[in-house]
């Protein structure tokens, strides 16, 4: 099974009844009015047609040749270059990039769309992509105009591709610790030397040229992440004319072998004293890749609303044809020997909890697509700065909620098919599979929940989250609100709870990091509760236009309020079981 | 990372101070005083062994050689033949067997704990063992004398195997579609034509011969679960001097490329017209494969806790090893760059949730073990009857509760390792490609929970769940009990949930469906609390005689009910969410 739909009439609900994209690109002065709905819509289909009929059909052929290296060199599997080149023709790479060095300045909350697509229809080529875009914006914001000039063109336009080079072996959540090293050369640029691990497209052959983002230290630098910089390293030296040259002094040492995402190849790479300039400033490396963190968190968010979504799809067609047992309530298809297994309510369960959760996620993707926005582009220093602060606090909760809810939701899809899902056949085995690098790259879950608790919510005393939960507030205080009791119910339990932590946090400081990942998944189902009003309430108010579609919006809404939200409860309760009982075990009984 | 330890002092903790098997031994007259706790720990200790020296080490080149098919005959991996012939030759495959076929005669109660070191050190390897055990045990219990001294005694010896052909392409779930014929003989044979699917172990090179147990449909025989029945087809005949004849006329069409257990065989079996013999009655062979049917589902379960055992194992071993960042309460390994991730709350939080479950998952496997072994050797029909009713109840909460938990509890061992948990380099992937197949096979977990529910729980109006919940409060009134009141009122919760949910089944037919996994979760945790209780308390009783291990058991207890047991919150307020809301959605609408 490689056949992927994108959502689109889910999206267009989304970008026009839910959040009236509209009416905010045409308040950013930048767009210049080049964007509305309705250009919105047919980049959207043409994104779809290409995650549809170029990227869905090398999903499996993908995972089952995977990448492969020999001697250095990394081959990616079958198709991968000619899809490559195609999805670089169109411009997608720099779809967001800086117009002024060839991007399209097309804004985030439309970009999380394709990259949803992206995901949903392959995950390992989806990689290859959004590393050069995320590379490309660190550059953007912080390299000097030279390195801009030379190097991002070619980046948006597919020519070349980017890596990020983070992670040494024994240095990953933990980047203070890193080993690698930079020495200057009087010509200013700077010696790079030391061995990085799990780089995703650190080596392949889908460009002439990678361009690697690597964090090293100065011999001078402070310890710990305060001395660490950041430099462009390109694999093929670029002369002055932009023309390449010779290889630069890297190379891949393997790949690993993988769970999944097995046409990714991440890699190994050995800098051996290579030549690479600096971005930003010395010791600015880390708050440099933070530019870009934001961005690639909620990128990886998305695979799981992708990977989620594709395993939906491929559920309902089964479920809709699988026929076992008869419905509970008697006999549906007489016709037939039993009834299909979407009219057994167990069945039905799973479907609506992936279809409530893909949503959700989806309508959370775009909000803080839309936040991200707002932050570049909004008018007022007021707007941006807000919308900076509701970014920085949903980003944790974006990147780990729709990832674990992404896991959870790709089991189900399994399971539905019973025994047929643990095999190829259908391909919901390798979405359970793919999907699962997500809850781990990108800072682990463990480290997005440290992050939102500990950082965003008890950082500044509670004021981003606050800001948050008045928005929610002001949105129930509006006429017409669906699910209002219920939501204000969610927020004043998030409410209590971050009190609950609050008070107890400074006398014991094991209190964060013991209630921090009950602490997300709270938030995130509070989140959804919020979307999932917003999302209800326009479709009563749109209900008329089209029944069929709206109506299925406020069903899936009922569902998430009465089978999903009240799992807070359970979340609740055992974060309240505090931080002691973790700490009764010596380290050595365990 | 193929290192297994087997949990010996845990397990003799369970037989001797919790569960006290001496004493059941003691009083089950067929033992004749054959087996004590001495004796019990020997045993264990031999099987430890095994597990640790010669199946762990095949676990990983199991996986990655894979069961390979070449024209209809299946290669295992590398050491599979010389590892089943030490481990048949041990005696183990006849374990549990009947002593006048040269089975050992052994309580299930033992025999649970050499099935999770089974699992816990080849889930692969695993399944072909314990498909002959379960195999041998229907036919045991339901052939004719001959089939029996024919077939017995070779299958309990290792030298021949057997499968369960169960499944065939449209009959999963619903067995009552089976295609699968079988014509009767003029010398009382039958001939059985037809396709199974999901054949584990159908073909291998193991042993000589596999005797196959095969649902068939008879020609007259009624539409239907009514209407099938159990033979005994052998892939080689065998003589009436026992010796080797001809092939029979079937064979292994091709094996599954699948997720996990890549080293097990996962077959399409064809049955050209095959001699073989009915077991049983005419028209009952869903009875008589139902009398394995609890042994083979607690087996499942064993491979839960199996796998979560040993994910634990190494991800223990990594997180006091693996220096990252620094304990929220100030440094620790003052002289290292950072502190072991063990000291991070929430890394605790993770190990001790596997702890906890794994260990709860584990004494509830002895609990239905010895209620196994009461019902088989009780000394009174009353004894007998009421095991019997605890067994029925408890095996499908023990068969999806210790595999949903299982796979909880691999996905947080592989968290642990970040990056490293998702390449192969420790192993932590493989343990939840393998355990997944856990929560599918033998029946879904959601037919599980429809099981416990509808037959088990509403059913009988009642009265095995109120058998069970006696004898919980029964536990709670003695003195010295640990976690008496959250015990109790957990119980209660039960009692209302499953008070709620009759109350409204009877009107809707879907509300089982609808409540049921839910229901089965909750049902889990609560007797989770009880034998956490239990444990705590034989822990508090012993705690001077070594209080290294008993506080390790104390606290892990109150880690349970403080962080664990109030998941069942979230579990019943989302449960009274009520069925109507899965069917607001019409069907075309998903």
């Amino acid at each position: 099974m490689n056949s992927y739909k994108a959502p689109l009439r889910d999206i267009n609900f989304l970008l026009t009844d839910v959040f009236n994209a509209g009416a905010l690109w045409a308040s950013f002065p930048k767009l210049e009015g080049s964007l509305d709905e309705a250009i919105a819509g047919a980049v959207l289909e043409e994104a779809g047609k290409l995650a549809g009929e170029v990227l869905a059909p090398l999903n499996r052929s993908g995972d089952e040749e995977g990448a492969q290296w020999r001697d250095g060199v990394v081959t990616t599997p079958s198709g991968f270059r000619e899809a490559f080149a195609t999805y670089a023709d169109g411009g997608w790479i720099g779809f967001t990039g800086n117009p002024a060095f060839g991007g399209l300045g097309m804004p985030k909350m439309l970009a999380v769309h394709v990259e949803e697509m992206l995901h949903g229809s392959n995950s390992s080529f989806a990689l290859y992509s959004v590393l050069s875009s995320g590379a490309s914006l660190a550059i953007d914001a912080h390299a000097c105009e030279e390195l801009k000039t030379k190097y991002l063109p070619n980046i948006y336009a597919g020519v070349w591709a980017a890596s990020m080079c983070l992670t040494e072996p024994h240095a990953g959540t933990d980047l203070g610790l890193i080993r690698t090293r930079a020495e200057s050369q009087a010509d200013g640029s700077y010696r790079i030397s030391g061995t990085k691990i799990f780089i995703t497209g650190g080596e392949h052959d889908l460009t002439e040229n990678i361009i690697h983002l690597v964090l090293a230290k100065l011999p001078d630098a402070p310890a710990g992440p305060k001395g660490i910089s950041l430099f462009l390293v390109p694999k093929v030296m670029v002369a002055a004319d932009g023309s390449l040259g010779e290889r630069n002094a890297l190379s891949c040492g393997s790949i690993e072998h993988k769970m999944g995402i097995k046409a990714s190849a991440t890699c190994v790479m050995n800098f051996d004293g290579a030549t690479g300039w600096l971005v930003g400033e010395a010791n600015k490396g880390l708050a440099a890749m933070f530019t870009m963190m934001n961005y690639e968190r909620l990128t990886v968010g998305i695979q799981g609303v992708g990977c989620a979504h594709a395993s939906y799809q491929t559920a309902v067609a089964y479920a809709k044809e699988r026929l076992q047992s008869r419905s509970p309530s008697g006999a549906i298809a007489v016709d037939k020997v039993a009834d299909p297994i979407i009219h057994h309510p167990d069945v039905r369960r799973m479907l609506l909890t992936m279809k409530a959760l893909t949503e959700g996620g989806r309508a959370l993707a775009t909000y803080v697509g839309a936040q991200l926005d707002i932050a570049k582009h909004g008018v007022t220093r007021e707007q941006r700065a807000e919308a900076d602060t509701r970014v920085a606090l949903l980003t944790p909760v974006t990147k780990a909620f729709l990832t674990d809810t992404g896991l959870e939701s790709c089991v189900h899809g399994q399971q539905i098919f019973g025994g047929h899902g643990y095999i190829r056949e259908w391909g919901q085995e390798q979405r359970v599979r793919d999907v699962r690098i997500a809850q781990i790259y990108e800072g682990t879950n463990g480290i997005q929940a440290l992050d939102l608790l500990g950082r965003k919510v008890l950082g500044d005393g509670g004021k981003a989250v606050d800001g948050f939960l008045s928005e929610i507030r002001r949105h129930a205080a509006e006429p017409h609100v669906e699910h209002r009791d219920a939501l204000l119910a969610a927020v004043n339990e998030l409410e209590d709870v971050s009190r609950w932590i609050a008070d107890r946090a400074a006398a014991d400081p094991r209190q964060v990091g013991a209630a921090s990942v009950e602490y997300l998944h709270l938030f995130g189902y509070v989140t959804y509760a919020y979307l999932w009003s917003k999302m209800a309430s326009a479709a009563q108010a749109n209900l008329a236009a089209d029944p069929d579609f709206y109506s299925a919006k406020l069903a899936t809404a009922n569902f998430y309020f009465e089978r999903l939200l009240p799992r807070i409860e359970g979340l609740s309760a055992c974060l309240r079981g505090g931080a002691a009982c973790l700490y009764e075990l010596a380290t050595e009984q365990f």
